[in-house]
């Protein structure tokens, strides 16, 4: 099952003292390109999320266009103009539950993108959250 | 000039056989916070656009909503979108003739956009489109 990597890369985070979102990318036939986690903790870097994280380890790519991003969280307006820009053709999102952000704009955009309203990934989310809100918040931009 | 920066970033970039687009974060009072340039040629590393950079070496921040990003070309819409999500409320766009990607949207979103079209910035970036078609288009997802 694609999630589990990203589930395992979440929770690597999460060891790490980091925030627990992961994503992998595959390639059509399910070979794995990049997996990956947020290091804004690690770091010190804001600039990696989950999916900016798998995105940078699949390194140089021509054509995103049959790849398969998968996260553990929805995508924030960052990762969803990630995927916008390179044409990533699916995204599968582990949970919206506990966070939303492009992923409507993104089907509206031919994107095909499935939630899988994954436990262990909704429990694993809140629990941080409810733990940690204003790394939570700095890590969304929310700045109230 | 804030664009200063960003073009000095460029340039950087150019003479590190990189991509040339430069990028810089400034606090409402002119202060910088970031630069940062394209290193998807020079760190192999396909998620650093001069924005991405830029918003990195910034370090973490808790409130973006009065910073400027400059860049010396209009955002991609990964660029966009981290603009977006963070909440970064200006950004000052060199030239926006070479390339378009969602500044419009941030507009209707409430983002303060402004386009400089800066001849040097325009010169750069075509001379590099017409000498680098591939490596252009790679960097911008285009796969056909």
């Amino acid at each position: 099952m694609l999630l589990e990597t990203a589930y395992a890369e979440a929770q690597q985070s999460l060891t790490e003292g980091g925030i627990p979102i992961g994503a992998a990318l595959f390639a059509s036939d399910g070979t794995l390109l990049g997996r990956g986690h947020n290091l804004r903790v690690q770091n010190d870097d804001p600039s990696i999320h989950g999916e900016t994280d798998a995105f940078r380890n699949a390194g140089r790519q021509t054509d995103y266009r049959s790849t398969i991003m998968v996260t553990t969280l929805a995508p924030c307006w960052y990762c969803s103009g990630l995927i916008r820009q390179f044409n990533i053709g699916s995204v599968i999102i582990g949970e919206n539950t506990t966070f939303q952000g492009g992923e409507d704009w993104l089907t509206e955009l031919g994107v095909a993108v499935t939630v899988l309203d994954d436990p262990r990934c909704i429990a694993m989310m809140a629990s941080f959250i409810d733990l940690n809100p204003l790394l939570w918040n700095e890590d969304i931009g929310v700045a109230e």
